[in-house]
C-alpha cells in the first residue's frame, strides 16, 4: 500500500489507492473523524487559515506542510489552497438500511452533490453501478463537501449483481414513464431508489423491477437534472419513512 | 445594438448585449421558438449533426457557418461543437404567477440547473437579486439546457425593491432556522420562494418577512446544495398548488 506520508504528488488517477481533498470542508471532516486516513495536509502560501486546519493537524498528529509546488503537481483546475492526501478505504453497505442506487451516472459534480444531499436526508448507503463517475475523484470529494466520509458505498458491475446481493430491498426505479408519483408509492421502510444515467435514464427493462416512479414534470423540459431528481425522490421517501 | 450576424467573436463578457449557446439543446430551443434572436450558428468540423441543427437553421433562415476558429475565439472551456450567437432580450415577470427568488446566488451551474428545474415544475418566473451569477452567461445557458428561453426573469438591486414591486406575493424565505417545514406552510397560490447565497444563506432579517421555511435535514451536513434546496422546496409548493 502506498505510504501517503511520502508519495510523490501527481495528478489523480482512478487506479491510485489514495486521493486528495481540495477544500477546507472535506479536509476538516477527515481531520475530525478519520485522521488516520490522512497521510499529510499541504497548505498554499496564500492560504488564510480561518478554518483552524493547521491547529487541527497538530492536534491529530497529521503532518501539515506549506508548499505551493504541491498544488501545481496535482494539477487541479479549481482554486484550491488546501490539499489533503488520504488513503481510500473499504466501505460496506448496510442490508437493513435504505439505499440510493445510481446506474451509470457520469458527472462527478452530480455524484458529490447527491452524496451530500442524501446524507442530509439520513439515507446513508450509496450504490454505484459501473461504468460510472469515480466516487474517489477529488472533484467528487469536493462536491460532496466531505459528506463522502460519512456514507457507506459500494460499486457493482451490473444491476443484477446488486439486486441479488440485497434481495430484501424493495426497488423503486425512477423513470419518465413510471407508474407512481413519489407520494403515491407503496409504504416500504427498506427501499432502494434507482436512478439512471444523466443523458439516457434507465432502460425500459427497469419498468419490470419493483414499483416504477415518475416525478411529475411539465412538457417544457425533457427531464430533471439527476441531482435534482435524486433530491426530490429521496426527500419524499425520507419524509414518508420518518428519516427526517 | 450589436448586429449578431456580423460580430467579431470573442470571449463572453457580462456587458455584451448578446451571448452564446454552446450545446445542441439550447440552440435547438432557440431555433424552434425564437429564431429571430439568433444572428448566426457556428458548427465545428467535428460536429455530427444528429440533432438536425443544420436543416433547422435553413428552415428558419438562420445562417449556419462551419468554422473551427469561431470556437477558439470565444474561448469556451467545455467541449462544444455548436455555437449560437443570440441577442439578449427584455423579459418581464408576471404579477399573477408564483416566483422563485435567488438572493446573491453565485454559481452559474446552480443557476442554470434551477431554471431547468423550476420550469419543469411549472414555476415560470425567476427573480435574481444582485450581485449574482449572470443569467446570460454561456455557462448558465448551457446548464439550463435551453430552459432559460422559456422563463420570465428579472434582476433587482436589492430585495426590498423586489418586495415593493410585487406586494401581493406571500414570501417564503428558506432558512436553516425556518419556522415551517415545506409541507406545513400555509396555503397560498401566489407565492415567492426565497433562497439565499450558496455559502451564507439568507441573513437573519428575512425571518421577519412572510413565513420562513426549513427543509428538514440531519446534522451530518451544514446545508443542502442550493439547487437541491430549490428543487425540494419548489416541488412541494408546486404539488400543493396543483402546478404539476
Amino acid at each position: 500500500m502506498t505510504n501517503t506520508n511520502t508519495i510523490k504528488l501527481k495528478a489523480y488517477k482512478k487506479d491510485f489507492d489514495y486521493s486528495y481533498t481540495s477544500d477546507a470542508f472535506a479536509t476538516n471532516e477527515l481531520l475530525k473523524t478519520r485522521p488516520e486516513l490522512l497521510g499529510c495536509v499541504y497548505v498554499h502560501s496564500e492560504y488564510r487559515d480561518t478554518d483552524g486546519i493547521t491547529a487541527l493537524c497538530k492536534a491529530q498528529q497529521v503532518p501539515c506542510i506549506q508548499s505551493d509546488k504541491a498544488f501545481s503537481s496535482v494539477n487541479q483546475k479549481e482554486n484550491s489552497y488546501i490539499l489533503g492526501v488520504f488513503r481510500k478505504y473499504e466501505s460496506t453497505l448496510s442490508d437493513s438500511e435504505p439505499h440510493v442506487v445510481l446506474v451509470n451516472s457520469s458527472d462527478m459534480g452530480n455524484l458529490g452533490t447527491i452524496i451530500r444531499t442524501i446524507i442530509g436526508m439520513n439515507v446513508k448507503n450509496l450504490v454505484v453501478i459501473e461504468p460510472a463517475a469515480d466516487i474517489w475523484n477529488p472533484k467528487t470529494v469536493r462536491a460532496s463537501m466531505g459528506a463522502l466520509f460519512h456514507i457507506r458505498h459500494a460499486s457493482f458491475n451490473g444491476f443484477e449483481e446488486y439486486a441479488e446481493a440485497y434481495p430484501n430491498h424493495m426497488l423503486f426505479p425512477f423513470m419518465l414513464d413510471g407508474e407512481f408519483s413519489p407520494e403515491e408509492t407503496p409504504s416500504c421502510g427498506l427501499f432502494s431508489l434507482v436512478f439512471g444515467n444523466e443523458a439516457t435514464g434507465l432502460d425500459a427493462n427497469f419498468k419490470q423491477l419493483g414499483h416504477s416512479v415518475k416525478i411529475p414534470l411539465t412538457d417544457r423540459i425533457d427531464s430533471f437534472n439527476l441531482a435534482s431528481a435524486v433530491s426530490i425522490g429521496t426527500y419524499i421517501f425520507a419524509r414518508k419513512n420518518g428519516l427526517i
